[in-house]
């Protein structure tokens, strides 16, 4: 059976494509003894414009494998899967923690007075932040904008382009009139592009990297429940996809910040 | 069994997505007695991305789908299914004429001497344009070009915005310098913005929409085996989808330039 007494064994984090390699990244980087199992549904990707059904059978599909893969703990490390299947994966993931950016993200959060969430079509449709921030403070404004478009031009490389920066301008130019004092990221992508946001919503508004803030939660929770890996071994890095794709390797390595070598291809159809 | 006599029989029309009703509004204009079943795999799009083996398996079942409703032709309105997967579907379609964007789009392009072509980066991949116009007319000089961002950018409504005008201008210009005089749109999505393409390649070049080309393939066929309806009933007119997306109605309309009255859900996985 499934022993989750096993420090040793994997932290499994899980996104429908790339982004939540910022958040694998975050770990590695303050949890640097941990085994890391990623988890990326490429072939199926993006959830951001599917419908709740359709995330949540999909998130279910890739919660049983790693269940399979005995991970200690699990990281929703996407915005879309956390908004619309979290009850579901709990339930599904037993005993095991389960961890995920919209609930950490909000924690982060709500210190603010007039909070912005941008974040993909589904994760604003959702309204997972809201509810989520007013639970922990009633007393703030909130306003979200949906900006589709971000993901795309991350992925092709339009970070430092003049396109990305108007289009960037579109979507936050109505934060901006309401003068929000926080700016959450509610996608594992934005924080590549924090600069050109910064320029257009201004330096006074305080960004939240719901990346961060999960990894302050997994940290609570591994401390908790005592899980930490004590091991002086070099930790592995596995990475599981639906599909592989030239870009995987070339966005993820950047997201990384070094190489991907254990990479395998999954079926979960 | 079934009957590919019956004239009365629809047309089946399908992309990943919504691009192909391009295809269909052209069908439609030439066609007008003609029944026609669309089919857009909304839940697993966008294929332009995926795996060669991951496109035909999809394309197998989206055509299995169709032979259940008894086609009497089939029309691959997808650029990245006719690249990759042509061979798996008329092999499955057996009887049943089977006609593709890129044979026909080729078709109209061969007449070209420097010919470019842009699309999503799985049909520039592929080399399948290139392949199909060299077999026509070895004496011509091809430039491919994978313009990723099209799609979404077209999708999220920014057709006339000068972030499209910037990003296309990234893409086109080593066309441009390459003096072609014939420019192939070999994604369903880029009639859309047919302006801005010709504003940056200049007026001389010649626009190929294969989705024109398609359907003079189509209404070839359809004349060789005495295919036609001929009844004067209003035809029907039904949208089959993976995915119910909010904007599956309102850019497939706009695509159609009429209403979709006839849409449902359908589960291939």
């Amino acid at each position: 059976m499934h022993n989750i007494d096993n420090n040793k064994s994997p932290i499994g984090v899980f996104d429908s494509g790339i982004g939540g390699i910022t958040v694998v990244k975050s770990i590695i980087d303050r949890l640097p003894q941990e085994n890391i199992i990623y988890f990326g549904d490429l072939a199926r990707l993006p959830y951001g414009t599917k419908s709740v059904r359709t995330i949540q059978k999909f998130a279910e599909q890739t919660v049983q494998f790693l269940i399979k893969k005995q991970v200690k703990a699990i990281v929703i490390a996407c915005n879309t899967i956390s908004a619309v299947a979290k009850e579901q994966i709990n339930l599904l993931a037993g005993k095991i923690p389960v961890v995920d950016v919209i609930s950490s993200g909000a924690e982060s959060g709500k210190t603010g007075h007039k909070i912005g969430i941008i974040a993909t079509p589904a994760t604003i449709n959702s309204n997972a932040y809201p509810l989520a921030i007013i639970q922990l403070n009633p007393n703030v404004q909130i306003f979200s904008q949906a900006c589709t478009l971000f993901v795309p031009l991350i992925e092709e490389g339009f970070i430092k382009h003049q396109a990305l920066k108007l289009i960037a301008h579109e979507y936050l130019q109505a934060l901006k009139n309401k003068n929000i004092d926080t700016l959450i990221l509610g996608c594992t992508h934005y924080p590549l592009i924090k600069d050109t946001i910064t320029h257009i919503i201004g330096k006074k508004v305080k960004l939240i990297d719901p990346a961060d803030s999960t990894c302050d939660k997994l940290i609570q929770v591994l401390t908790k429940k005592k899980l930490f890996n004590k091991s002086k071994k070099t930790p592995n890095y596995q990475f599981f996809v639906t599909e592989i794709t030239p870009a995987f390797k070339v966005i993820g390595e950047q997201f990384l910040q070094t190489r991907i070598n254990n990479l395998e291809l999954v079926n979960l159809d």
